[in-house]
């Protein structure tokens, strides 16, 4: 049984030099030949290449350190698959990073090096059951049978109190807003803690689900050190939340698992840091292969960017993303993308017409806070917006009947 | 009380324009003013630049996705200190990196990005304790009362069952080594079952303590998810162990300090997938922040890398590694640099003369298991070899009276 793993390489070395130089450092490993390293335990340990795309050599520097041997100058790029033995590590996604990725980012061979996706054998699928609630179990608690989902994030990212809070919430219940986030900044802060900020919240959000029947989802984040998540969790679900932010990168893989483990409600797991990662074109990690590590681990939601960003992503990368992410894996491992970051009334033909699914959460901050009408507008008019893009209106002409669009329209479109 | 955050700056915009950026970005956070966002809350809450140097655009190519507003290519470079106030998260390490790291690295107005360093107020000395153990611990279970330690790594890296690595450590205690520790290949794999790996290994450092009285510390690999790395914890130590090994970017800074909660024992901190992280120039987190964290998170030993080794950071950086590792935090927070990769006879001296310290954990792995005179060889050579640096004489000249350096010299020089 084999983790197939996919890479682009780029190196001073002929292609299938560098690639072997990927295998063989993460199974012997060592700058000379040990006794001890047999034949037979190569046979049986050391991962293949098992297949090699040479790809026209991009235009981009190499990575510092990396080295030439020849001097020509001459830079090959490609794309690899490695076969390495599940044997090696076992279904445990840390020991299988140290594998799959470990040092090889270090490597003065390859000038540049990005693990693009993995293949994963149902070793894995056993070991790492799939999110408890994905797109229906989060549908479901929504109370949104179809459609997509409307949702927003607490904006001032900073510096609010609970009480100060508590109008905005309103606000947005009473709007039967589907789903309000904390911002990734707030967590446990001094001057809103966790424990008052979700006794607040939730008193609005049951006082609004009394009174129109919508049950508002609110993600509070949980994301700190391991007893802090359990802490913090405790502390949200004992106030009646139903989800659960978690913070991936900054509580790593094994921390989403952990919270996996005890959760009860949804998991919304957050990208922050991400870029580090993923930006440069050459090093790290695509989140291709990213996103099935966070379903393995439990995301129920998993933030994929959103079009038309204020981040560098192109939006045909962050399509990219949504759909990796519908993609089934195993067969299910169902999550909700989220799509973020200056999404507004604008954005939401070019989200439609990229992605032709309602399967989507899509969180305005500014779009929603910041519109001319207020939040419930600001609300009213991404739906609006939607649903003029499911029809095939162009937004300017849902525009003329809608005045909410209008407001938004003549606020965002300059922005 | 703030955080001071030292980044540098790539930017088609302006310096200073740049690093506001990065103060907005991580307080207010959306792309358009919102209710709320009032003149008392930023003064409370907005994240400060304190200072700015200029540097010489470095040649450099921008990140992808880089926006030039005025379009004349000319990129900025510079370091910013930027002050991050302390109240907007609290003394937490996960909720530090959301606002210091976070988003700033997907950010459009960037086109090179690194945290460079981290300044922390006293309240993280408070949540975080200093490691257990750091050099001095480290050096009294190893009963190494005085000069550098000499360490290796199991290799073949993986595939040795117990019953074979069995006599490749009963060789290296015999040689009374300071230290062994797991590859990070090998965790907890069906081919070497970590509790009966402990068991042998245990079982061999046993017996050679209570021949030679010196008592080797073997570093057993126990990375994995939570409930693997408290598992593995109690497997080791009830079989007698004497270091836990932890691949930090695996199990993040928040599983690191997990398993500092509970260990009885030194905590050997693994940097693998640090190049990830660090190796672009521009872009990730810089090793000095790193440490810092790493330390504080319980880190007894971290990895720094070593003087001519396989990986691509040229030697000045390993020295500053090193010593950043070796610079007292919060007056304390000690911490035994462990260099690895390459270590052999050869880089003994280089090592002395960059860091004139023999507090150091030098790992060989090939250095030693590849000696043509056999494992005790390798570390006796080692050991002469650093003697003979301390003492100024050139390996040349002290390989003529010591057959173990002459033999090292003549199988790894070429290498």
């Amino acid at each position: 049984m084999n983790v197939l793993a996919r890479y682009l390489i780029e190196s001073f070395f002929p292609l299938e030099q560098a690639a072997e130089f990927i295998a063989g450092e993460q199974s012997s490993g060592t700058f000379v030949p040990v006794p001890g390293e047999t034949d037979e335990l190569k046979q049986k340990f050391r991962a293949r290449v098992v297949s090699l795309q040479e790809l026209s050599p991009l235009n981009r520097r190499p990575l510092p350190g990396a080295i030439d041997p020849s001097g020509d100058e001459r830079l090959h790029a490609g794309e690899a698959i490695i076969a390495w033995p599940l044997h090696n590590f076992g279904p445990s996604i840390p020991n299988l990073l140290a594998a799959v990725a470990g040092n090889l980012f270090e490597l003065r061979e390859l000038a540049g090096i990005k693990l693009l996706d993995l293949e994963l054998p149902p070793e894995f699928a056993e070991r790492y059951p799939a999110p408890k609630f994905g797109v229906e179990g989060t549908r479901r608690l929504m109370g949104v049978e179809k459609g997509i989902m409307v949702g927003t994030i607490v904006k001032p990212s900073i510096g609010l109190t609970p009480e100060q809070l508590r109008p905005i919430v309103r606000e947005l219940v009473e709007a039967e807003i589907d789903f309000i986030k904390d911002d990734e900044l707030m967590a446990n802060p001094p001057y809103s803690p966790l424990a008052e900020r979700a006794r607040v919240v939730m008193e609005e959000i049951e006082r609004g689900a009394q009174r129109t029947g919508k049950r508002t989802m609110y993600a509070f984040n949980i994301t700190g050190d391991l007893d802090e998540l359990r802490r913090n969790y405790e502390t949200i679900v004992s106030a009646g939340a139903n989800c659960a932010m978690v913070c991936i990168n900054l509580v790593g893989f094994a921390g989403l698992n952990y919270v996996r483990s005890f959760s009860e409600v949804p998991i919304h797991g957050h990208r922050t840091m991400i870029g580090a990662l993923m930006r440069h074109p050459a090093l790290g990690i695509d989140f291709k292969a990213y996103q099935k590590l966070a379903r393995l681990c439990g995301a129920d939601q998993l933030h994929c960017g959103g079009m038309k960003n204020k981040f560098y992503e192109t939006d045909e990368q962050i399509r990219q993303s949504i759909e990796a992410v519908r993609h089934p894996l195993f067969g299910g491992y169902s999550c909700l993308p989220v799509l973020a970051s200056a999404q507004n009334v604008t954005t939401m033909h070019v989200t439609w017409q990229r992605l032709r699914t309602d399967d989507l959460l899509v969180v305005a901050g500014g779009g929603i806070h910041a519109h001319p009408g207020g939040r419930a507008a600001g609300v009213r008019s991404l739906r609006s917006a939607w649903k003029a893009a499911v029809a095939g209106v162009p937004l300017e002409e849902a525009a003329r009947n809608d005045p909410d669009i209008a407001q938004a329209l003549d606020r965002f479109a300059a922005v």
